[in-house]
């Protein structure tokens, strides 16, 4: 929903400041935290006039006439509103409209989105569905464009390539306020053209390039991708990771996500060492719907970082003004100041911040938790539906793998799952032959995992074995969320299962099911792309938590088993993974054999 | 002279940072002083590659080479290039060359200027011909295109206008950074569209729009003024001034020139009153050559902030991340980190800060206060000189002021001259008649005042009463530096030394001269529009003081008389002021009659 430019309003704002107009609405007697200068004042007025403010100030009654709406603040604290400065939609596995409604009555008023997943399935076409999504809402999303498209060239093909062409063209667009977490961070250190390519249209542009360092090197590597240009993190975990980034310049963005709990130990930074807290930003990076419905949004993160010692000022600056500056949006958003879009939390409690009012624009879009901008449902293209492209229905024996002639016994590598952790292992077990198939050994909890293609209908169909989901039953899960390719990955102990699972997903245009014994057990239906449900997040997090109930009813007992899964395919991150072209050794970046 | 973006240096750059290549140059063990985090790091190691940083760190042996230079640090304090972030050129009444070759070794390796003087005489062209040598110096001059040219439209006529279109087209100059200073504030608050169209103009760039809010009225007029977008203001002179500034996401200014001692009472606001200081920003305004060679830039600046309590590393910031964040240059400009320009000065003393080495761009531009860099003389186009013109030659009763028929005695308005401040007092006097001429009072201390127009040769002179200045011999004052339009301002108690020392800044092209009896006591020239020289610093330096003591050879007792004389025109402070229309009441905005 378009709000006016600053330069738009100015007339405008400058006759309600100076009360020769009225304002639209006035916030009366709240105390202002001023993010500029790091102080709540109390007993202040907010006069705000097409949808940004006009004045702030101890006084706003000459900017009060017959039509002016009042809203009472009643000494509480008048907060910007949030901004959520590096995060994936495609996480709440929502559209962007549905995250909106979502996360609003928490707070957020702005979010900086990256649509890599829906990138890897649509290309430059799908991210411009959720640009537009996005600059229809009434609050400000402001979109990244991916910058790593495939993500792992030459180790996998996903649905679509972005070229430093499209980033130039998206660059363009009104939402856009720069590039997508730079993850290839070898590449970047190793002068890839392409990488750099993507770093120089950003920069000329006077746009922001995001990074995404996941290494704890910070060793020459982490000095060769600083050099190149990305201008901030969200990969540190540790204390020293922040301390890095920061003193080279970049700003550390700290997540706490639906499974990343990245902010306790690196604020220790600020909190312990004292460094200066400017260059510091709060996001999520990743939340699922069960998140946003039950726990909140950028609010439980602000509230989390000050449980960790952090000023309350301190901690909201970290979402908002210097969040604002980082994209250069500052005169836009990030403040309670003249001119800004009028993004205002009303809050009673500074620390603990439930979020009682929110405004963005000028509009009251949440009161108590309930959302009440009224927010047109989303209209996604016909081409972002039916994207599960199987080419042929599934059976049993595309899931066979041959044993050599003659064998007993093989070698196998197997994909093995770490219980709360991105890296798998890479194992090598001995697993018995029948009938010339190699099979699965329960006892050792291997069970198989298959890539099917699912972009092009090839009808391509990758096998290997994969450990520590504990599944005890004959059984399939099958999802096209499998970053960042988004094929398909089919675990299981019954090849019928995985057939039929696979199959389902094919007819329903993806999504993630469970099968046992030939019937669906549960299934969270993501027609668009395969990512993305069109439903509320409300109804999406019963239907993931049913699904993970079932998971868990095949006797998987593994902590987000559900994201692990999804990651199986992520070629980026060691031991080994699986992929469209096979099985992949994640510390050579090469293809490997499944027979040892 | 262009350096290399990093963009097209990122190549070179990164393989500097991994060792792949040699540095051009490593300084070697310095303490880090780091903007960022606000930490002094010592050990610490810079590489320099295309004139920008490559590499920060505790050990940069990787990135030497056979043919790299080293620079040991030996553990001195390696602080960003210091940053002026608002000021004219035209004061020290050199040429941008001379200007950066003067403030070069105090470490001043950025400067954002406002050419609002030769503006005035020369209009866009003389802009840009600022403009022009700023880019051709080895620090990077950023050019703020002025707001208000003519400074008061209907009270003055200058050398020239600039319109919204004139503004458009330069804010797309490689070097403009954004607005000049909008010091028109009853104008943004009584939403004059020109200057609106300024503003919006330069917000549509991304670019900054520079305020300047003159008055002590933080009331409606204030609030008006920052709804209508300029995003700093460095008129503030009580500590309540940078309060209201950044509560309303302004950025305060805080200035030391050579006559502005702005910072002591302001900076209380951080000091005392723990404001964020991140939105604060050192600058000097206006700096006479003889402040810039005895007494030092922007040193002088953050050496005096830090004296008044400051931390050191505070008062660093505002003199450089402070400055390049609020211009959008962060990236650029401001700190020692990656990517940016290798902008570095080195000292043995963070409070004090003696500049002992300068490096701009990543050559070695001073040492120990002495200019070692290369710098071309400025050539400036033939259409910057002779610009002095007053259609004819003057004679003493161009001077005359003619009494009423049979008056013996009037009533005269005359502009009192109050010591050590800007604005005047509007006076009425007696004065005597003789020869139907009214005659000026040495007992009174009232000699007169002439405005000659001098830009079109018409010929124009306005007379008036003048009192303050103490002249106690035949003489007069003639200065074709005469704010904002321009002209010349003639002060003296003998007609004939007017006319002597008009005619005679007509025939040098423009200056400031001190004639007593006909002799010429000083003269300082200034050939370039009549506001600056070609000459050296030091040069323009000895020829104002030269001047200074011509003036109180005269009986000149006040404190700086010269920047009173050149005040005199400007007519948008109060009281009263001359100007090529006549007298003008700055309080009414009107033009008023001599004689009551």
């Amino acid at each position: 929903m378009p709000v006016q430019t600053w330069t738009e309003a100015a007339p405008r704002l400058i006759d309600v400041a100076t009360g020769r107009k009225a304002a639209d609405t006035v916030v009366r007697g709240g105390k202002w935290v001023n993010v500029y200068s790091g102080e709540i004042i109390p007993r202040t007025d907010i006069a705000i006039a097409a949808g940004r403010i006009a004045y702030v100030g101890p006084d706003a009654s000459h900017a009060v006439g017959p039509e002016t709406k009042i809203i009472e603040a009643k000494g509480r604290y008048m907060v910007p509103g949030l901004c959520d400065a590096h995060m994936h939609v495609e996480s709440g596995m929502v559209t962007v409209t549905e995250f909106a409604r979502a996360v609003i009555p928490h707070g957020t008023t702005s979010m900086f989105i990256d649509p890599h997943e829906i990138a890897n399935v649509l290309g430059l076409k799908g991210v411009k569905v959720m640009h537009d999504d996005a600059a229809r809402l009434p609050i400000n999303v402001q979109v990244q464009i991916p910058s790593c498209v495939p993500s792992a060239p030459g180790l996998e093909n996903a649905g679509a390539d972005l070229s430093v062409e499209d980033v130039m063209e998206a660059l363009n667009w009104p939402q856009v306020c720069g590039l997508g977490e730079m993850m290839n961070f070898p590449g970047v250190a190793m002068n890839d053209p392409k990488m750099l390519g993507e770093i120089g249209a950003t920069q000329e542009a006077r746009k922001t390039v995001g990074g995404h360092y996941a290494s704890p090197d910070l060793g020459l590597m982490f000095h060769g991708y600083v050099a190149g240009g990305p201008a901030d993190d969200h990969e540190g975990t540790r204390k020293e990771d922040p301390i890095a980034r920061v003193r080279q310049g970049m700003r550390a963005m700290l997540r706490l996500g639906s499974a990343w709990y990245d902010v306790a130990e690196q604020i220790k930074a600020v909190t312990e060492d004292g460094m200066d807290p400017r260059n510091f930003i709060l996001c999520t990076d990743d939340s699922h719907s069960g998140t946003l419905v039950r726990d909140g949004h950028m609010n439980r993160v602000v509230r989390h970082a000050i449980a960790q010692g952090l000023k309350p000022i301190t901690a909201i600056q970290m979402a908002t003004l210097n969040t604002a500056q980082h994209f250069g949006m500052e005169r836009d958003i990030g403040s309670i100041a003249p001119g800004r879009r009028a993004d205002i939390i009303l809050t009673s409690d500074l620390a603990l911040l439930p979020v009682e009012l929110v405004i963005a624009q000028g509009e009251i879009v949440a009161e108590d938790g309930v959302l009440s901008a009224d927010i047109p449902e989303a209209d996604y293209p016909a081409f972002c539906r039916n994207t599960v492209k199987l080419g042929r229905a599934l059976s049993a024996d595309d899931f066979d793998i041959f044993a050599p002639e003659g064998a007993q016994q093989v070698r196998a590598r197997v994909i093995g799952v770490i219980e709360n952790q991105a890296p798998t292992r890479a194992l090598e077990m001995s697993l018995p032959v029948r009938n010339g198939l190699v099979q699965m050994d329960a006892d050792k909890d291997v069970c198989q995992i298959a890539l099917v293609e699912r972009h092009r209908g090839t009808g391509g169909v990758v096998n290997g074995f994969v450990s520590g989901f504990g599944y005890d039953k004959p059984c399939a899960v099958a999802s096209t969320v499998a970053h960042d390719s988004h094929h398909m990955i089919v675990v299981g102990t019954s090849k019928l299962d995985m057939a039929a699972a696979a199959n389902h997903l094919g007819k329903i245009g993806g999504g993630i099911t469970v099968f046992s014994e030939g019937q669906e057990l549960a299934t969270v239906e993501l027609p668009i792309a395969g990512l993305m449900s069109d439903e509320r997040a409300e109804v999406v997090a019963g239907k993931a938590a049913a699904m993970i109930e079932a998971m868990e009813a095949c006797g998987c007992i593994l902590n987000n088993a559900y994201m692990q899964h999804s990651l199986l395919a992520l070629v980026v991150i060691p031991e080994i993974r699986i992929s469209d072209l096979g099985i992949i050794d994640v510390t050579t970046f090469k293809k490997v054999d499944l027979l040892v």
